[in-house]
């Protein structure tokens, strides 16, 4: 985080000559401008340790320009002054670090500089965790009311093959997908498993898929999933290793000339925990105009057409999509249940 | 919050004689044991201004005991001693509020301890943030794991008496509620609509019910809320004036000697948005041992019995709950009409 101290031309006088600042340091005449343009300046938080003489503090004080802001931390330190009766007062008292009347030595300034970057060191752990909190909050908010709207819509559609793409379409939306499969458990007469590759769709390109059946087992990533239960979150298909216990098969990308990157695979479990399908998502979307927090309801409609897009709007889909998906999975598992009986 | 002033025996010296400490002061030969005691006494967080000497903050430091904890929040004032090497290595140095070699006068002293508790007051304020956005976290942590399990029990459910049990059951499970009743909206062959009084249960006493109808009109509260659409949410149904759009019929209490007391009434809304019926809870509980944390699927089974219990135990449903309840609503009425078809 960008440290900065903002002094006063006034209070100069009581600091050490030649002194050498640790940090980025700018003399001004007036420090509520000063604090107003480190706040325009950049990106992100700053810390700044303001010098200043007791006058220009009240001065600050009226300016309104100490107001509380995420975007600067400040501590101060008040020089050619003893303690008075109005700098108790202070409502700025809090950010109060050091009051002295006496010349810095250059040791002493570089104490208390040090000590007053220590103390917002704490505060701005504080706040950080706070925002973190208050972030998976908003997060969490979304998601209780994606998982609602699901539930109802999943459980008043009645035509099978709508049903199927609901599934699929919400849950591209809420994870943000670009593309994703839904594979359907089937039981033979012979009392055999298989596994159908039941409905496709990709949003950045038309491409073309047919149902067709594969043996439930491990040899896909869709059958590992539905044999093991696992829920498997994969940030780049292409980086699977040989150690790795499923391996992604590229050949579909290359003919459709499209690029596989992050991928997540969920089963679908039926109340009495019987696994019944998969849902695979694939390529988590997010726009490069740095707004992170843009949640996939949002980044669902971005278009990947370059191999920078690719690049750069693919992200590996979030860890809170595992549960979130679990149960939009679940409830689509007993949806289709509800459907065929 | 309690405010303490540690002192160690060693740091009076510098301090001025017959001083009149502003908060309750304690001097001692180990500061790390009053920090300890401190932590241990009463209820709630604590401020304390440590005050000690240079010699004492390293053997503090080592002691462990300045361990960062929500119940004690401190700053050190270091007496008797300049500004060394050490001490700007201390991993204590951000809660260091002043040092000084010389001795205090009653107006330094007063400053330095108002400044020090002024500074403590916004890091409380900050961790207080912090700990609501997290216990708001764990609730609706909790809340969604409620909900996906009731979505999922609710529409497997095929009996339909055994549906109206089960949603009962489980609201009255997630908003710790002692009793409560469903209420249906029926169409008669003329288009009129009434409302039946479909199942009712009460945890704490054994009480009869039969079905019956009423009108569908404002007269009553459920009607209220099934015309109007409104979700009520009262803390007391004995105080409601005349001037509320309800009015409570307290005939069933006297009758059971039962006391009704917070009242959460919610709309059943099908995927058209039409009212099918009413969900009504009575007497949120809650333990009174002071765990605050405590859920309504936990409280759920507190039995009401002496009017103490009523007095103590019952709480007015809490403002989440309404949102809550909107979706569990919700997701009942798909179910009493998926059941229907």
């Amino acid at each position: 985080m960008e440290k900065h101290i903002l002094m006063s031309e006034k209070s100069k006088a009581g600091l050490p000559a030649h002194y050498n600042f640790p940090y980025n340091a700018t003399a001004s005449a007036d420090i509520a401008e000063s604090i107003n343009a480190l706040r325009g300046s950049g990106h992100g938080a700053k810390l700044a340790v303001l010098i200043l003489t007791a006058d220009e503090l009240s001065r600050l004080e009226a300016s309104g320009e100490h107001r509380p802001s995420d975007s600067v931390y400040f501590r101060i330190i008040i020089t050619g002054a003893g303690i008075h009766e109005s700098l108790s007062e202070s409502p700025l008292l809090a950010k109060v670090a050091h009051v002295t009347s006496s010349p810095f030595s250059a040791a002493e300034l570089s104490f208390h500089l040090k000590k007053a970057f220590s103390s917002m060191d704490l505060e701005v752990k504080l706040a950080a965790e706070r925002n973190a909190y208050q972030n998976t909050l908003l997060d969490m908010k979304q998601d209780q009311e994606d998982l609602i709207n699901i539930g109802r819509a999943l459980s008043i559609e009645k035509d099978p093959d709508h049903l199927f793409r609901l599934i699929l379409m919400l849950s591209k939306k809420i994870t943000g997908a670009d593309a994703g499969s839904i594979y359907i458990v089937e039981v033979l007469p012979d009392g055999e498993k298989q596994l159908r590759f039941k409905y496709s769709h990709t949003f950045s390109k038309e491409l073309p898929y047919e149902e067709f059946v594969m043996p439930l087992n491990r040899n896909s990533i869709a059958g590992y999933v539905a044999v093991t239960g696992t829920i498997l979150n994969i940030p780049d298909v292409y980086m699977l290793s040989k150690s790795d216990p499923v391996a992604f098969n590229s050949s579909f990308d290359h003919e459709h000339n499209y690029r596989s990157k992050s991928m997540i695979v969920i089963p679908m479990r039926n109340h009495l925990d019987d696994i019944i399908g998969v849902i695979q998502l694939i390529n988590s979307k997010e726009d490069d105009t740095g707004n992170s927090r843009m949640t996939g309801n949002e980044a669902f409609e971005i278009v990947l057409s370059t191999p920078q897009d690719f690049e750069r709007k693919v992200v590996p889909f979030a860890s809170r999509y595992e549960s979130l998906m679990e149960a939009v999975a679940g409830q689509a598992a007993i949806a289709i249940e509800n459907n065929r009986m």
